[in-house]
């Protein structure tokens, strides 16, 4: 930013740029406004990666425009999340997208090349925890990382998990998925040396509370190296597990 | 209490006891009044063993007021939980009992002979729990049982808990105390055969509220054959697993 | 474990089998892995009964599956819990199943012959709670118990509950059923001298909170040798109570 | 009120009274303001009884002024409630005045004759409750109630309870007074036939949230004719069952 | 139930009843058990009013088999609540009964004449909140009190309570029914010098949780005289009320 | 209500008013009972604004009533809020009504022009608060004010927020709605010097707990000058910030 | 800060300033960091008063640091809140302060006159509210605002509050501070038609769950133009007030 | 792992090992029993970095003997967290080890020389939160990392924060740390693209709820690469932070 500033005081002092011109250009912002939406071309650039549209609350009809914005300004390939089928039609008869019913996710475009420092392994502790960590999954590999899946490794059948240990070993970072104790984070986390990112998902009944129980088990988790999303934030986990694995110094 | 019914009747039947004394005989309650509290002389045969006094809440003189109408009545040994170390003294001067500073237990009179089917294993996740470990820990053996404390093998360093798998495997019942997230419990859970009795503990900071994290992520243990006590109810653990421990068919 | 363990190591120095084939063996889990599944054979050794199947948030396909899957593997017989009528009847085309519309429970093969050391009484406050009940008490019966079933006996109408002292004097364990103010379980546990399985359930309206009031009162039943299982969590009580009425020294 | 009205208005249309005056009498406020408190001596009569002050949160110097005002408009009794022993100590240097140390209740003046239509019984679940109950029992006293305390007959030891039943039955009003579980509230609530004020204590530790557990226990029960006061409020169960106790047609 | 016990032994005095009938009578349950519910005869006598059938959660078959064995044991008038209007369509093909829609109550048989101390007022705070208050004003009714209902009187509009402060100054009881803040208890209670039952409603949106805001407000209410019953209670609130406004010494 | 006092009185005093005529007019109450709703026509004069419907909870039938009751009673405009689109077509066959689909807002009648001291500015997080916003937006043109919205300038792209300085500092009052983590409130608290009214919205998954997690958030800002109403309470927000924005001494 | 930049452009288009001195001036912060505190002397200009030191969770020698550094930067006066006695104390041998025991305010230097657009009445439930209510006394007063002070004043005593009427009626903001029920907020703004600010306080027992019980009470006030600060913020509803207060056209 | 068991093997193969010790072998435990606590010495190999000892809950006794035992295990440096200034003073009489008064952390043994890819920005919202912020800061400098501290940088005071964007943007990690309404989390994450660990503390009042508040509004971060550590938890994004500096391949 710094450049850009001194870039324009330069163009100020060489009468390039009239005062009134340069003040404009140092507040403007870098977004488009289209009107029940302000979208941010600058991300790519800030954050390193594609923009990311959250479908939940949108129609389809802004979804559609807002692909159609980002497109004709060289989005490559736009991740929607939370996408229900029937926007997911809709949106389908506009642009060309994929689409995985397990975990809601349409993607226009390719997904990148894995290109991460090491392998994301994501975890859960039963089949009903599979569509969270699918939208975990799938939001990584778009994030270009390679993912190793282990589901339904829940530390009620411990051999199970155990069973498991090269590959957890393997991982730079493990996604830990798991709803009613949630003790799959602190298990995992007391085997591995990576960061574990632990998701409590809203599966179960009874005292656990919509994922409240687990949410609470993996923030007291016991194991260190390990920091807890949103519950059912399979897309939150998915993000910052390619945030580290793609970690170099901001020098 | 049919029997007693029945022979009050046939004395009534006989004339040896008049219809008012037998009215007063059938509603009689078999315990003691002394003012601030009822003691109950036929739990002992009721439920097998002898009476516990919950010393919070009382003074010392209560406590010395009920210990000494008990040993009137015959009553051989008696478990005082959550006692303070003044009260202990205070007692002292007047009755014969034994004290663990750890647990806060008083106990006057002897331990029963261990005669439980098995054994009970006490597990504690960390050193903070060794307090309600113990207290689950001397009322088990108070009430007649073998007890083997695993303390400090929670699941952050599972090869700790698995190395104890042979001593686990060996339990009849287990009592598996932890706070934080509360994982001990399922982990246990998933590897013996045995009736396991979870014990949520106070120990934690942040969000573990008291115990409640634990206590959550033990009621939604996947674990088959959990049950829970209340946070930091230690003497409820050890009575359960006994009681267990003594079942005999009730025919 | 140390058993199989030894005699590996023991073909190991035998030169009977390789060291490659030691290790994988030593490490081989004994599951079988169908994608959406890992199914665990083993736990009928390890935990001496038959396979559970949680049917919520499995499709009617994935449970067809896995019965097959448990009938080739020599399972006798199969208890899905959580099973909704479209997926019995569904899966009722492929294997035979019976099925108990009020606790949603089906069940492939015959169940158990009682062979448990007592009775289990299964006993509600009213008549909401008989499909938790219906759930506990058939997971005892699957498991081998004779269960005896005391239903709408609520504290407000004491009477009743007391007319059926007998019954529950005459149980090895009673797995008390309650919503609202949850007040059973600490009732019963004053009467009798077994061990009190209670289970909260999502019964009621207003401050009920889905089985929270019940919950924590159960939680903090002010008679011994009462422990509590998950709100509506019938299974858990049931599979509890069957262990208990199972017990055996583990020397 | 209209009465008052009426001849205010009867004086103006005489000329007795100019209007300015009028207007201000029929705004007038019936009570004193001492700066750090707006005192009531209409209450007395609007609401038949003695005031009360809440000794909590006032210094002994403003308890004691006000008593004074008090004493000079003609109060013959007075109730302090939550006194600490320090306040009392520095009133009664001024004051005549009794004091109970386990309820904190200070009186001055005579309690009223018991002139209501019966009797109330204030039970509690254990000794730990006694304080609050004597709060309770006090006020009714100090209300003109006849009173009967029944201490520590909690439900988990059935008989003993049972045992009162014919002085509950006696009862016009029951308090009951718990903590922990609370269920004394519904298991009294079914026997008797008369209104229960149930107060729940904050006795207790663990999943007993300071009253919370007992409260929502309470107000879930499921016996008809019981309402509930908040945690350890004795006052107020007290001075709600004096008033039932003094029922009368309001006509 | 003295009397009865006194003349059972008589009986067996004068040899007019064995001893095993004796026992059988001294223990019989004075209800029905017809499978799905204990039906309570004696209920009447010992609380003095027809007995009241909880709708929700028993099936229209469930409650026209109850109220068949109500009639047959010469119940005279029974009370339904939460009865859908689908049930009570069911129901009125074979019993007759009155429906009321907004508070979906049905009623067989007469409504018994006024015969209580005094007037039970029922007022509201918003129109939403009638649905409850008719359940309450209709419970009294069926009970035997004359009603007066003051709806939609809410504190936020304070002269439009204090207008009717002559009908809350007539009352006996008030019942105070509120959403949202819950201030009508307190406001009431304050203005009259009658018991007050609060009865907080489910009404409200945002930081109301379905009542919870009006219970805390109502529990915390600074009036004196003032108890609360659960949230949209109205039925518990009614039969309180009557309760109360019948209120006798029992000696 | 003082000059209408002395008004009633001082006919009195020259005979022109009879003494219950005057009593009767100083108890009056100035609002129209239909039944199911008191109608305040006072209101107007007393707060300075039209009457608002609040639409949830009554029928349409209702709504009518009391829209032609207003009416007759010379209400120039009215407000409906939360009124569903079903019971707007309804209305809509009787009397003329706008209607706005987002906000589910009715107005019977013209805006009123705006009069205020400044500009209200309505900011939004996200587009999924939207509706909130709009009813606040509309709320306060209804009652005379300008407003400027800025929709979806949330905390996490700050330079889009940054980029409306501008705008925010012209504001006399900014209305802040955000869910999810609600840090607006504090950060437009901190850029501005005016009042911020914030409002929490329902909007948000997991442990955002339908609004509870943005007002906690809200409810702590650290920013001063910062003060929130209900969660989703568009409507309320908007009434406070034009009551600000028509702030006049009140001398 | 447009001007700023533009005079800052200006200067380096006539060469009188360096590009990077520009840059520099551009990003500068006009705030001093004395290492453990970034004190903040724009927003004078900002925000139109002067700095505000949160006095809890600073040291003495913190807070005599920053009263130091503001008044070598000429900061008049300056408002300390939360400020221990013994702290004031320690402060006071270094600066000249002023200090009110109840409110814990310390003030250095002089109160401004008030000069705000009309009157902020302070009004309190209780008497045990006044800690809180003179905190936001002081605060006002301080940042110019006439107080008037209208103590102990609740709901359950109605004809108190409503002989103040015109005092409220008079006032330009109400502050409604209130525990326990947090009626008073409602009540208040039925009766006025200008803002009211209302401050839950942490004062109460039992379920008043330290100002919880109060806080959602106001939020969910069925009057309109009530907003809410956090639970026992004094100061924050002072200084929205006198914002109010102070209100004129941003234009 | 692996490697060391097929070493083992292929000693039992050539005799050199007997199958019972190399049963020993497998199952042996690399870690010390001293009674009270199980010290893990493969803790440094499987993970990284030196041993920590959380001081809460031991006493000094213990935690002297346990820092003996790593010392002659060749541990070179130690951590102790939570450790009081009183357990300071009593292990300094026998252990060299410099103290940190505002964290409490205690430190045995050099600090590793910084190795991470980057640095790490520790950032607070308050001069309040600066002991957890030295909790986190020192443990990423003693495991190994260049750290830069901001303190005071909250978002009421935007240009604040904004006047440290290039510290904040040449970041790897940022810990972000807050009370109250802990919208730094959301505010920094959105303007970095580095992952930002939030820690929630539980610095504030009233409605904060001892760093529930932040913890919510963390969790419900609308920027994308921000996770969450328990509240108060400096130590676990210490730790947390540092993992992630340290990312490598695991291949």
């Amino acid at each position: 930013m710094n450049n850009e500033m001194l870039s324009i005081l330069q163009k100020v002092k060489e009468g390039e740029l009239s005062i009134e011109d340069a003040a404009l250009q140092l507040k403007v912002d870098p977004f488009k406004d289209i009107d029940y939406a302000k979208i941010d071309f600058h991300r790519k650039y800030r954050q390193g990666y594609g923009e990311v549209i959250y479908g939940e609350g949108k129609t389809s009809e802004q979804i559609i425009g807002i692909i159609s914005l980002m497109l004709e300004n060289n989005q490559k390939s736009i991740l929607i999340t939370r996408l229900s089928y029937e926007k997911y039609k809709e949106i389908s008869k506009v642009h060309n997208l994929s689409y995985d019913k397990d975990s809601r996710i349409g993607i226009v475009g390719d997904i990148k090349k894995p290109d991460g420092i090491g392998k994301i392994v994501v975890a859960t502790g039963g089949t009903s925890d599979i569509p969270i960590a699918q939208e975990a999954a799938l939001t990584s590999e778009f994030l270009g990382n390679e993912v190793l899946r282990l589901y339904d490794v829940g530390v009620s059948g411990l051999h199970r998990l155990l069973s498991y240990t090269d590959d957890l070993m393997s991982a730079s970072v493990v996604i830990a998925i798991a709803g009613m104790e949630g003790a799959l984070a602190s298990v995992i986390g007391g085997l591995v040396d990576c960061p574990v990112i632990a998701v409590p998902t809203s599966i179960g009944y009874g005292a656990s509370f919509n994922g409240v129980a687990a949410l609470l088990s993996m923030l007291n988790s016991c194991a260190s190296g390990v920091s807890v999303v949103n519950i059912d934030n399979g897309f939150g986990a998915g993000y910052m597990a390619s945030m580290i694995n793609h970690m170099k110094g901001n020098k």
